[in-house]
């Protein structure tokens, strides 16, 4: 291993000496030290191992949120196999896609998974090895099983795994970026990984102190990120299965936790739930709101609100600041982000001008993962990763994000990415249709919808709510349009394509 | 450039953006903010290019803290040159060789260094160009004349400079480990300066509010770490050419200083010159010193004292605790720097157990810079960097320091560096003095002192002034031994080499 090497590994065998005897993460009734933390992934990864597991291989996880998964992204890391979490609200057939494309040799899930997981084998969808988070599963291999067999003659059962990864290594794949249809794995290095997190806890001032709440889920790159920047400053993670806001007001009591991550409806909901008094251990909320809500919370709680911008791309944040220093801007750049807006020609665009929002820096992804396993860097120009966001700089460093570029559109209902050719590609399917634009369109609770605007065949008597059933049968159901809007002719441009501008000009309404 | 590259000149080039307006160095009645602190940078790598400096040409400079300093190390940075700053208590054969064995093509000085520079030209000990920081020295190319033709018709007099280093490109050379005699050059990249900042600034939680004093020299890590860390994080930098109690004092109410670096004997004098309400503004120390100077300082300013353990191989700090927490350690891990406490054949030791103290981690060194241009990496074996230091981590996870391993004894006085050997080498030059043995004795004012152990030719009349005279002409005056013993017989091992343990045992009082 090379001496530089740092990986996501060494921020669990490090804080079991840090920290050994300090909580490093607490559900419901269990609670692991930063020691027996250890111990557990070192465990886990000696399991994995006795399954035939190597470094490079794919290893998924379909599972609302629990402590094994920490654990899991420990075990993984330890051996230089990739992990690759998927989010459970995507369609069978969108499963199927990302377990197909990343090649995952198991999968583990839970039971409140268990009937996806059974739906993906009966159709043969998934031929790989499933495992059971949940203890209940006496059909497929448990995670119980899996550890049992672990102590051998030559490995003490807590050693780690030989053969560590080096911090370029893939760490996992996010899958996103469906921009033409289908989602694409971004791969994230163990050092993508491990900067991000130092960047976050930087950037916030996070401590050891800090406790934070899991209510956004582990597979999403902000409960990664969040989690895992947490647990390397030796703070607490309290995991909850699921946001639900009574559950996340008594938990952050309980647990005295200062940190939340948000995204449209959470806010509203705690607010609407919030008694006197509630939430006062909360110092930081990441997120994405609108001001009424973000000044409503900070004011009742006395937390801070950090704007930013990021995406899976770029490891997560990449510009954070208090929202009550410039609200509706983006944030500043974070340490070891640095942000250009670039032209067409990639010339960099002086402050207050606006152009594509382009990032440089060691939390920059390693490209997209091809089912052969190397890698498409196509975003990666002249030392530039091209988000693909439009934004400007301002004069005083805040960065202002202006929505994506017209050919790259992607609409995000609470937080959520939904690229419109995933949407169009199944709103086409339906044989009435004949011409489609998917749009995202201000929407009260989850801060954008999304719309499909139709053109129909001349003679079909198809109307929104039959078009919303259909696609809502084959995509996860956060994508499927919350408006139909059936127009006589599509706006097109002087080629012929569909001139999404013009379409968001007219319609662009709920 | 990669895209994952992030150097030391990009903290110069984002943060103009990020704080434009603020201060970001302040010396005297000079400041500079943070967006003509790049544009000075930019002119000067300009003048570079102008001079054909390229990438990875040596760049020295032999002065006391400016200004100007900081400026140097982003132009170096801007343009992949290789900074050589020089300690300028050496003697001027000790500069000479570094000068020699860098192959330093231009040398930076200041009036205050003036008659060490023209002592070297005389003695054609440096050919390459000088170039005078002060605009008082009409005999050699100045700062001034430097930048004076930077515009050019392809670039403006602001642009950075082409071709720019890569975060594994080397920044810096820190001449240390004279183990063997002679210093050899710690080679930093890009990164491990990055790195190094990012962890100090995480442990001990700065941020753009802080003030450092830089009181310490711009030539040792300790201030260059501080100094670049205070830059990254948007904080001020207070410069003074060189540590006196009553100046620091006024500067730190002027400026609102909130950082300082400490080596004996800073503490005691800043306590003897202290008032009531002085240096109230101050949060942080760094450094080492008594337990009880530790102590008073602490109580009557309110400030923390942040002990630690690093090397110039290991860009700086590796560990950093509150001094509260545990007297007498050397604090925790910081958060990327794995440390491990090996035995002779490289095993990892468990807690409580004392060994070599190894490191891991992106902080660690490129290697000893070698004449021809390539690195000498000896002290990397097996994934760790060895200190030769001593150690053991206890149960909660804190760093014991236990002194060097015999045969790379080093003694500190003041945080200065000395080895025995290239003060025995001096020593034996007297031809009077058939053996001698260097230890370090306890000395009450700079923590540690230098003591020369000898033997002398049975006829000799040397005594210790003589001895001590003659060696002080030849050597850094911080080098010359305090303290000198004869003894007849200079203990032995059965190898007939000189038996360190026992002459400290049998002679190590002051």
């Amino acid at each position: 291993m090379s001496v530089q090497s740092f990986t996501v590994y060494d921020i669990f065998e490090m804080n079991a000496r840090r920290y050994a005897t300090d909580i490093a993460i607490t559900e419901k009734n269990r609670s692991l030290t930063f020691e027996s933390l250890l111990e557990q992934v070192n465990t886990l990864a000696q399991g994995l191992l006795n399954q035939g597991i190597g470094k490079g291989d794919r290893i998924a996880i379909l599972a609302m949120n629990h402590l094994e998964y920490l654990v899991l992204y420990g075990a993984t890391a330890a051996m230089g196999a990739i992990l690759v979490p998927i989010n459970w609200r995507l369609s069978l057939d969108e499963i199927a896609y990302i377990l197909d494309d990343s090649g995952a040799k198991l999968l583990f899930f839970d039971d409140a998974r268990k009937e996806q997981l059974y739906a993906l084998m009966n159709a043969r969808q998934f031929t790989g090895t499933p495992v059971s988070i949940s203890a209940t599963d006496p059909t497929h291999l448990s995670w119980a099983e899996l550890i049992k067999d672990t102590a051998s003659p030559q490995l003490a059962p807590t050693d780690p795994p030989p053969n560590p990864p080096e911090r370029e290594d893939i760490f996992c794949l996010i899958y996103t970026a469906a921009v033409d249809g289908h989602p694409r794995g971004a791969a994230l290095s163990h050092e993508n990984m491990v900067m991000s997190n130092l960047q976050t806890c930087l950037t916030m001032g996070l401590t050891r102190e800090d406790a934070y709440l899991n209510m956004v889920p582990l597979f999403h790159i902000t409960g990664m990120n969040l989690a895992l920047a947490t647990l390397h400053m030796g703070g607490k993670n309290v995991i909850m299965e699921k946001f639900d806001a009574p559950s996340a007001i008594d938990l952050a009591r309980k647990e005295g936790v200062s940190i939340l991550a948000s995204f449209p409806p959470i806010l509203s909901t705690l607010l609407d739930h919030m008694d006197e008094g509630d939430l006062a251990s909360i110092n930081h909320v990441t997120g994405i709101d609108s001001p009424d809500n973000i000044t409503a919370f900070t004011q009742k709680t006395g937390a801070r609100f950090w704007i930013l911008y990021g995406q899976s791309e770029t490891s997560g944040f990449v510009t954070l600041s208090d929202h009550a220093l410039m609200p509706g801007a983006a944030g500043k750049q974070c340490p070891v982000s640095n942000i250009a807006i670039l032209d067409d020609d990639d010339t960099a665009l002086p402050c207050e001008t606006s152009g594509e929002i382009a990032v440089r820096g060691p939390v920059v992804f390693q490209g997209f993962w091809r089912k052969e396993g190397n890698l498409d860097p196509s975003t990666i120009r002249n030392g530039w990763h091209h988000t693909g966001d439009m934004g400007r700089i301002d004069k005083n460093g805040f960065l202002w994000f202006e929505g994506r570029k017209p050919e790259k559109e992607l609409i995000k209902p609470g937080g959520e990415n939904v690229y419109p050719a995933e949407v169009e590609k199944v709103v086409l399917m339906h044989p009435d249709v004949v011409a489609v634009c998917v749009i995202g369109v201000p929407d009260p609770k989850f801060g954008e919808g999304v719309k499909a605007v139709c053109v129909k065949q001349p003679d079909a008597d198809l109307d929104a709510p039959a078009l919303i059933a259909f696609v809502g049968e084959r995509i996860a159901r956060y994508k499927k349009p919350g408006y139909v809007e059936f127009v006589d002719t599509m706006p097109e441009k002087s080629d012929g394509t569909i001139d999404r501008i013009q379409v968001k000009q007219l319609y662009g309404r709920a």
